[in-house]
């Protein structure tokens, strides 16, 4: 079975010139078949923000009305998406950057305007997911660079969340390959100690999880993001890790466990 | 041989929402291999006018430094191309939305900067299409809709003129079928009498499209449109036509001739 190493990076990265372009030198030296899933939130509200469009975000998830859909698409889909590419090609590694339009790869459900209308935002289920297709393109060894932009199959766009889009991927694509996670981010992984980037937790086990959201050490951003990571395991995701962007291929961060810490 | 339909639009279409609806319907039902390239420069300007950013176009070319450059990306390969190719999706059609990064599949080459020096714009060489890569993508049933940003395989982006890249592609592709080109725009085809949309010319050949342009009949943007018309013509491509985005299945506008009109 071929393995399959899905990468996911954050605005922390995105944005800092030097640091991607350290990142993708790394990630092509990744072995067996890869896909960067990107975000890019903080380019999006900078670009919101000169053309005078509110920034609303509602429990980390961000409202998307017309206005904000366009921009949200013109960042991820276009000058990210693009310039990472760009970035990859220039390092010899073939990529081919897709939306979820692209080839029908990924189709999301509008979230339900209640208890929260976030607009044109969705989720992606697993069946949401195009096996076949993303598993042809990297047959013919490309390397498919996604953004957070889906469709729902009937013209209109979506704005999602791109740590669950790479934990869905991951999930869907179990079905052809033996799959790896790697969230990446700005802390080194997760933290024992808020701020001390010495305190990383190797493992977490889902008990362990629920012990430091109780304690308040697991909190906002970090909760749905293990959210997703737990989901994935579960799912049949052989391993996944929550690591800082600067060591893809060194340190291993944290080591997401499925029951015990024997199984990580 | 299998055939192939080329077609090129521009702002005209894409900046009406109906407009493109309708074309988009008829583009489908093309028989055969297809690609869609679009233009849009139009939207760019807006968004660059509202930016602040000042629009600066010389003899029909943007001048493209690096805001525009990311303006324009995201623009073309955000928001237009993955608007086209969700519509198309929503039309049963597996449109995969590509700039020339996306698989190396358009090269271009930084426009020298004398005698003006337009900043980020390439022009790309038949020699620059990835050919197989295209013919791959539609032997899997894909459609490709490309955008006119290119790269320079080194990590830079360029803007292209998308006239030009559809010709250019239209000849590279003549190596692995019988290929077909077709520009779309705001009028019914060559008009021999300026803005009498009745005055369509049906059929062009070099000596008349010199004649035309030492009259003044044929003058500004139409020029480099009709240059790499004939090119395209005169380098393989089979048939080349010029009509409105409302006739593509319908008129035929004004057909390109190799040398005479027994030709075309």
């Amino acid at each position: 079975m071929n393995t399959l190493t899905i990468v996911k990076i954050g605005g922390h990265v995105i944005d800092r010139p030097g640091a991607l372009q350290g990142f993708l030198a790394d990630f092509i030296r990744i072995s067996g078949r890869k896909i960067l899933v990107h975000g890019g939130g903080s380019m999006a509200s900078d670009v919101l923000v000169k053309g005078g469009i509110p920034v609303r975000i509602h429990e980390g998830r961000r409202i998307t009305d017309e206005a904000v859909l366009r921009v949200c698409t013109m960042v991820y889909a276009g000058w990210i998406n693009k310039t990472i590419v760009a970035q990859l090609q220039a390092l010899h590694c073939n990529a081919i950057g897709l939306s979820g339009v692209d080839g029908n790869v990924l189709t999301a459900a509008r979230r339900p305007p209640v208890p929260v209308d976030y607009g044109y935002v969705g989720d992606v289920a697993p069946g949401g997911v195009e096996v076949e297709s993303l598993a042809m393109l990297m047959e013919h060894g490309f390397t498919p660079v996604l953004c957070a932009i889906t469709h729902d199959g009937r013209g209109g766009l979506l704005n999602t969340n791109a740590d669950t889009l790479a934990a869905m991927l991951a999930i869907a694509l179990t079905q052809t390959c033996a799959v790896k996670l790697i969230f990446c981010f700005e802390k080194q992984g997760v933290l024992a100690v808020p701020d001390d980037e010495a305190s990383v937790v190797p493992t977490l086990t889902p008990a362990g999880f629920l012990q430091l959201k109780n304690a308040g050490v697991i909190t906002e951003g970090m909760i749905p993001k293990l959210d997703n990571a737990f989901a994935a395991i579960a799912a049949g995701v052989e391993e996944v890790h929550i690591k800082h962007a600067e060591n893809l291929l060194t340190a291993k961060g944290t080591v997401i466990c499925r029951q015990v810490e024997e199984d990580c």
